[in-house]
């Protein structure tokens, strides 16, 4: 197996990116082609033994992405990015996925109009969420790419979500449900609604299907797969991130603001760490781009070492899972389906 | 100044509802007129002294809306709820506002189409939520009454959201923005990206447009009129609600998992309930239904006396403010600026 991780990928670039690269190839045997700066590539790994660098490979790549290039332009205005080059490795098959901790817009843009393509018959790639609720993965979908969309587009998210959670995250018959404002039948907006009629009248095989989910719902872990429009999507799961932020930091101004509490409060440490922890989405490492023909894997910015690795861990899992194939037999059957309804 | 009070409101109707207008009235000279099934609420009002009870009245309700009822429904198969009886006492003029704790939705519909209608010029009226972010009041809407809007319809929230912002609440310059999937102008779906448009181009008086904001701008603090459509804005009101309670249930569980954690989280327990009544919407009452021709404070189902009594405060407020002639002056203004432009 040969993973590519982009070297110029996350905000503190090549760091984490190499040594979560260096991680990576230490526990398996799979070579890991790090693609981006060669020279600072070279620094980097310097600093580790020459056997922890073994199973890893160097690509140079004339050019970086920035988080504030525009996705639209780059494709065109960086043809030697590290991201193209990296894409472009998995387009010619030397290498099996791609795992980048760089700008999302980007790799999407360049994945879908520069290198990869659609897997035939998917009309809009989606950009996935995973993160972990009480002790369950869920996978959420589009949580950002598609502003506006179509119930057929919706249709295809559910099956490719419900594919990935089954094939690489190894759920027996996850739940899928759509998003909406209320969970009875007949709530949500237009889009919501239509969808949910098609979901119930299409016999997607091995696709469990239960109706419209609220966030109340979801974060009583009651569904693995969520499906929405990539702007309601990405609102929600912002939402989930800022709440969590907000009231870290109220509930530690507070605890702060007496000698008592405060004592209470570095007692209390490591359960606060515990929780932190438990809300973390480090520990799966990155998402994919749903409906690319290839593996591509997308971590955070913000990513350490450790959690590149991980997602280096989502890629392989996703190429043992046969994931590309899946999602292409599961399209085609949709389509099928769809086209005799 | 008349207020009604829906007796039949709240889940724990007619108690918290009762108890709620009994310590309204004590705290002015206004009248304070419970309306629903007299006998039940006769019963509770035998717990309180003679003068707690003065500057009460009540008027009689054959029937109650539950909150199962279909909203579409109830407007005509119980024409003798106390939603009916007592948002008709406000549009005969015989009161100046309406107070419930009851199914949002049905007073939606009564009052829409079965007695106040809307204020001239107003396409659709917008259900609001008032919730405190750091120190400060926002108003959001739609939170749910149009789960599909227009552009048109969201020009309209957000002249009346600000108007709310600047003679209810008392802010000063409250800055209105665009509930959006990014910042950065162009962002968000193509009915955020024509609002956003419009509201550039038009000139409304008054009013302080920001542009889009994200989930983590609201939650520093950035804003303090949020609009949105109804799908969108139910949605990330709920997200945040159910993911306090999400973090609320967690942080509890680990803090329980040892004793010494257990010991911090007894002595934190001051700041914890700071915490609480720093995110607790019980202290602005309820929110209202922006657009209908009359006052209506909409309170929640879980609410008790003293929520009710800060709902009847906030209806008090709408009054003195002169809500419902702003919001006319307001909505005609934009309708003449939209027309020029």
């Amino acid at each position: 197996m040969r993973i590519v991780v982009d070297a110029m990928g996350t905000d503190n670039r090549p760091v984490p990116d190499v040594a979560g690269a260096v991680l990576a190839a230490e526990e398996s045997t799979d070579t890991i082609i790090l693609v981006g700066d060669e020279q600072r590539i070279k620094t980097e790994l310097a600093q580790f033994s020459p056997q922890q660098r073994t199973n890893l490979e160097v690509v140079h790549a004339d050019e970086e992405i920035l988080m504030v290039d525009k996705p639209a332009l780059v494709g065109k205005s960086k043809p030697g990015s590290s991201m193209h080059v990296g894409l472009k490795l998995v387009e010619t098959g030397e290498a099996d996925a791609f795992v980048s901790g760089g700008n999302t817009g980007a790799i999407y843009s360049i994945a879908l109009l520069h290198s990869l393509g659609r897997i035939p018959g998917v009309k809009r790639p989606a950009l996935c969420a995973i993160f972990p609720i009480l002790q369950q993965w869920c996978i959420f979908l589009d949580v950002g790419a598609n502003a506006d969309a179509k119930p057929e587009w919706l249709l295809q998210f559910s099956t490719m979500g419900n594919i990935y959670a089954r094939h690489v995250l190894g759920l027996n018959k996850p739940r899928v449900g759509l998003l909406s404002n209320g969970e009875e039948q007949g709530k949500g907006n237009e889009l919501v609604r239509e969808t949910d009629m098609r979901l119930r009248e299409l016999n997607i095989p091995n696709l469990n299907y239960i109706g419209n989910v609220e966030p109340s719902n979801i974060l009583a872990g009651g569904v693995e797969v969520i499906v929405s429009d990539g702007f309601t999507g990405n609102i929600m799961v912002k939402t989930f991130e800022a709440t969590g932020r907000y009231l870290t930091r109220i509930i530690r101004d507070e605890i702060r603001a007496s000698v008592f509490t405060s004592i209470g409060g570095g007692l209390a440490r490591p359960a606060f760490e515990r929780v932190r922890q438990r809300t973390d989405t480090a520990e799966v490492g990155g998402a994919p781009l749903l409906g690319v023909n290839g593996v591509v894997i997308v971590s955070h910015g913000s990513a350490d070492a450790h959690t590149i690795k991980n997602a280096v861990q989502q890629a392989r899992n996703a190429i043992n899972g046969d994931l590309i194939a899946a999602v292409q037999v599961g399209i085609q059957q949709l389509t099928n389906e769809t086209a005799e309804s």
